[in-house]
C-alpha cells in the first residue's frame, strides 16, 4: 500500500471512529435524559411552587432564589447572580370588557386582559364608538374618524404558514406598536385580536410599546373568539360601543437579576458557551412553555454533562435571562458585562419555543459557522432535529450578536405553541415530559458538539 | 445552441414547470385544510357525539352510518358498505382489582382494566399470590413456581427509544401472548404492566389472544403508577396477594361493516388509491387519536381534491376500516375483495398513530417505488414530512401486501401516542386542531404526487 493510501485510510479510520463516539455520546445525553432526567420533576417546581414570574413581582424574585439554589444542588462550578433593574408592570386587579348595547344581542362582556406596559383606565373606565381595521394603512385612510373611538384591531394569525412563527410576526405589531398607531389619529384606546392560532376563549397577553411624544391610552386583547363576534356585531351595527376597564400601571423599576451556573472548560477555559431561557413570564399562567421549559432545558444540559461525567473543554454556561418578556433588560445587561469583561463566547443557544418536541436549530452566524454545525446534521437527525436552515438565534441572545458571537435557537415543534403563549393556560400539564426531555438532550448534544469541535 | 442542448433545457424547463406546478397544488392542499378544513369539526362530532366503538357496539355502527352519511354529503363519486362480521367482545359493568393485605399499606385498591379479548373472572373473582416477571424467559425459569398464582407482567417501555412504537414493540407481548403463557405454567390469572410512556393512573387497554390448546385465564392492565407500587411492595413481601374481578365476555360475531368513498379517476380509473385508518377504536374513550384522527384525515383528503377542483387521473377511494383493535377482519376482508374482483390498488395510505404533527412516511415496498415516493421529499419536506427512511405500512392495508400493493404509513411524531392510546384519555381535546390538518393535508399531498405520477 502506498503511503497515501496509508494516510487516507487512517484519516477515514479517524473519522469514522470520532463519528462512533460522538454517536455514542449523544446517544448517552439522549438516554439519560429520557430515563433519568430531572427537567421535567425541575419545571414542576417552577411551575406548580412558584408559578407566574413577571419581572418584579415576587414569583420572579422566587425563581431567581430558587434557580441558583438548584444549579447550587448540582454541584456546578460557578452558580452566581447578575443584577439588573427591570421595568415593573403590574396588572392590577379588575379587567371587564364589554359590547354596549348592540342591536343584536344587547350587553355583552367580553373576554379581555391589558397588554403588557399598558396604562389602565381608571375606574371610570373608556367607553367610546368602536372601529375595526385590520391594518394601520387601514388607519391611516379614516384618518380623523378614528378621533375619539376605540380602534379594533382584527388582523388574525395567518394559518397558512406552516411555521406558527411566521403567522405571529406577521399579526404582532397590532399588539405591540398600535396602541401608538391609533393614538396618532385620536383614538382612546385600543381593542387587539388575540395573537392565538385559534378560536378560543381567553385573551393572549404580551409586550406593547408607546411610542414617543404620542398620547399614551390603554390597550387591551379581545380572546378571537370574542374579537370574530365583534367583528361580527360591527358588521351590523357600526355605531357600536365598547367598554374597557383596567386597572394596570407601571411602577418604577425594580431590581432583579440574571442567574448564571458554569462548568469550567478544562482546555480552553476562556471560550465560552451558553445555553439559556428566560426565567421572568407573563402574569397570567405558571409560563410552562414560556419559557419555564427553555430555564430547565438549559439547567438539564449542564447536569447531564456532569452525571455522564464529560468534562467540557470550554467553558459551559446555562443562563437564565431575566426580562425577556417586557423589556430584554437581562439579555442586554448580559452582552454588556461580557463585552465590558472581554469574556469571548463562542456561541449561545436559546430555548425560548415552548417545550415540544424537537425539530432542529436555528442560526445566526457566519457562512463558515453555519456549516460547521450543519456538518453535525447526520449526528443529530435520529433525534428528530433536520431543520438547519432558518436564520435567527432568540431574543435574550441576541445582543451578543455585535461580538460576533455564533447565535442559535433551539427549534421545537411550532404547531401547539400559539394554543398557550401568554395565556391563562400556559400550565405545567400542558408539557409533555417526553418532549421536554427530548428538548434538554438537543440542546445537550449540540453543546457537546460545539464543545468538542468548536466553530472555527 | 446545439439540438442537444435545446433538448437538454428544454427537458430542465419541462421539469422545473413541473415542480413548480406540484409545489403549488401541494401548497394549495395545505392552505385549504389549514385555513377552511373540516377534518376537525368532523372529529368533533365522530367523537363527541358518537363516542367510543369498539367493534359490536352501537358506537361502532353509528359511526359507520355518520362516515356513509358525511361522505354522500361531500358528494364523492361512489359511497358504500362492504360487510364484514367482527368479534363481540363486551367489557361489563364491574373492573375492581386490589392488592390484598400488604403488609406497609393493608388493602390497596389498584387501577385495573380487562385486555380485550380476555375471558372475566366471574362475581367471585380470582385471588392469589401474584408473582412479578419481565419476561417470558423468567416465567420458564420459575416453571412450576407459577401454578395456582397470579402473573404480573411488568417490562416497561423503554424510555431511551426515541419512536415510541419501538418501545412499545418491545413490551407489547406482555398484553398480547402473556395470559397464554402464563397459563402454560398453570397460572391462574395476569396482571399486565399498561403499554404508556410514563407514570400516570389510567390503565391501558388492547387486544390480548389465547393460544389454543391451553387454559384461558382472566388478563388485565393495571396503570403503570400502580404497577410501580405493586413491584415495590412485592419486594417487600413476596408472598403479596391479589385480587381482579371483571365481567367481560366473549359474545357471538356480529355483523359490521367498512365503510368506503371514492371519486373515479379520469384517466386511469381501474388503477387505484386508498387513503384509510379505522372507524372502531377501544371502549374506555372516545378514540379520538386511534383512530378517529386517521378516519377523518382519510375523508378530508378526498374533499380537499373536491374542493380544489383537482380531478384525479387514477381513483381514489377513502376507507375506514372496521376492526383494527381486536381482529383486523375488515382490513382482510378488504383485500379479500379487491383480490377477488381483481381490483389493482397501486398504493395504499394509512393514518393509524395519531393526529400529532406531521414527520413523515413509512413504506413497504418494492425499492422502486421508494425511490420514487423518497424522490418527492423536497416537495413535502417544507410541510415537517422529511422521515422516509421507516419501513412499515398499517395493520389495516397490511394484508394488501400479497398484491404488491405499495403500503405507505403516515408518520406524525410519536412522542404523544402512548399517553393516550387505549386510556380513558384518549379524547378530541387531546387533539391539535392544527397538527390534526396537516396530517389530512400531508395525506392529500402524496396522494396527489401518486396519482399524477404513479409508481412505475
Amino acid at each position: 500500500m502506498r503511503p497515501l493510501a496509508i494516510i487516507v485510510l487512517l484519516s477515514v479510520c479517524v473519522s469514522v471512529s470520532a463519528q462512533t463516539t460522538d454517536e455514542n455520546t449523544i446517544k448517552l445525553i439522549f438516554d439519560a435524559a429520557l430515563s433519568k432526567g430531572e427537567s421535567y420533576q425541575m419545571l414542576e417546581h417552577l411551575t406548580g411552587r412558584i408559578g407566574p414570574r413577571l419581572s418584579g413581582s415576587p414569583g420572579a424574585a422566587a425563581a431567581v432564589e430558587w434557580s441558583r439554589h438548584v444549579m447550587q444542588e448540582y454541584e456546578f462550578d460557578s452558580v452566581w447572580l447578575q443584577p439588573v433593574m427591570v421595568p415593573h408592570w403590574v396588572r392590577g386587579q379588575k379587567e371587564e370588557g364589554r359590547i354596549v348595547n348592540s342591536k343584536k344581542m344587547g350587553t355583552v362582556p367580553v373576554n379581555i386582559c391589558a397588554l403588557g406596559g399598558s396604562i389602565g383606565t381608571g375606574p371610570s373606565g373608556v367607553a367610546a364608538q368602536i372601529v375595526e381595521v385590520k391594518t394601520f394603512e387601514e388607519l391611516k385612510q379614516i384618518g380623523s374618524g378614528i378621533k375619539g373611538k376605540i380602534v379594533f384591531f382584527n388582523r388574525p394569525m395567518d394559518p397558512t404558514k406552516i411555521n406558527t412563527f411566521n403567522a405571529y410576526a406577521g399579526a404582532v405589531n397590532q399588539r405591540g406598536a398600535g396602541a401608538s398607531e391609533a393614538a396618532r389619529y385620536g383614538a382612546v384606546a385600543v381593542v387587539v385580536r388575540s395573537m392565538g392560532s385559534n378560536i378560543e376563549d381567553y385573551p393572549h397577553t404580551g409586550g406593547m410599546q408607546y411610542a414617543p411624544n404620542i398620547p399614551q391610552i390603554p390597550a387591551v386583547a379581545i380572546s378571537t373568539k370574542h374579537a370574530e363576534l365583534l367583528s361580527k356585531l360591527l358588521k351590523d351595527d357600526p355605531s357600536l360601543q365598547f367598554y374597557i376597564e383596567t386597572h394596570c400601571e407601571m411602577l418604577d423599576d425594580a431590581p432583579s437579576f440574571n442567574v448564571i451556573g458554569e462548568i469550567k472548560g478544562g482546555e480552553y477555559a476562556n471560550e465560552i458557551i451558553v445555553v439559556s431561557g428566560h426565567l421572568d413570564s407573563w402574569d397570567l399562567a405558571q409560563g410552562a412553555h414560556d419559557d419555564g421549559a427553555g430555564c430547565v432545558q438549559a439547567i438539564e444540559a449542564l447536569r447531564l454533562f456532569k452525571v455522564l461525567g464529560y468534562k467540557p473543554k470550554r467553558t459551559i454556561r446555562a443562563v437564565m435571562y431575566m426580562n425577556e418578556e417586557n423589556g430584554l433588560r437581562g439579555g442586554r445587561a448580559y452582552a454588556d458585562l461580557a463585552e465590558k469583561n472581554k469574556e469571548k463566547h463562542i456561541a449561545a443557544i436559546e430555548s425560548d419555543r415552548g417545550g415540544f418536541t424537537p425539530r432542529g436549530f436555528s442560526m445566526t452566524a457566519s457562512d463558515s459557522e453555519k456549516e460547521r454545525i450543519r456538518s453535525w446534521k447526520p449526528l443529530l437527525e435520529p433525534y428528530g432535529l433536520s431543520d438547519f436552515g432558518q436564520e435567527g438565534g432568540g431574543a435574550d441572545i441576541g445582543p451578543l450578536a455585535r461580538m460576533n458571537v455564533a447565535l442559535i435557537g433551539f427549534l421545537p415543534d411550532s404547531q401547539r405553541y400559539f394554543d398557550y403563549h401568554h395565556t391563562p393556560q400556559d400550565n405545567f400539564d400542558k408539557v409533555n415530559k417526553r418532549e421536554l426531555e427530548m428538548g434538554a438532550a438537543s440542546m445537550a448534544g449540540l453543546m457537546y458538539l460545539l464543545d468538542k469541535y468548536g466553530l472555527k
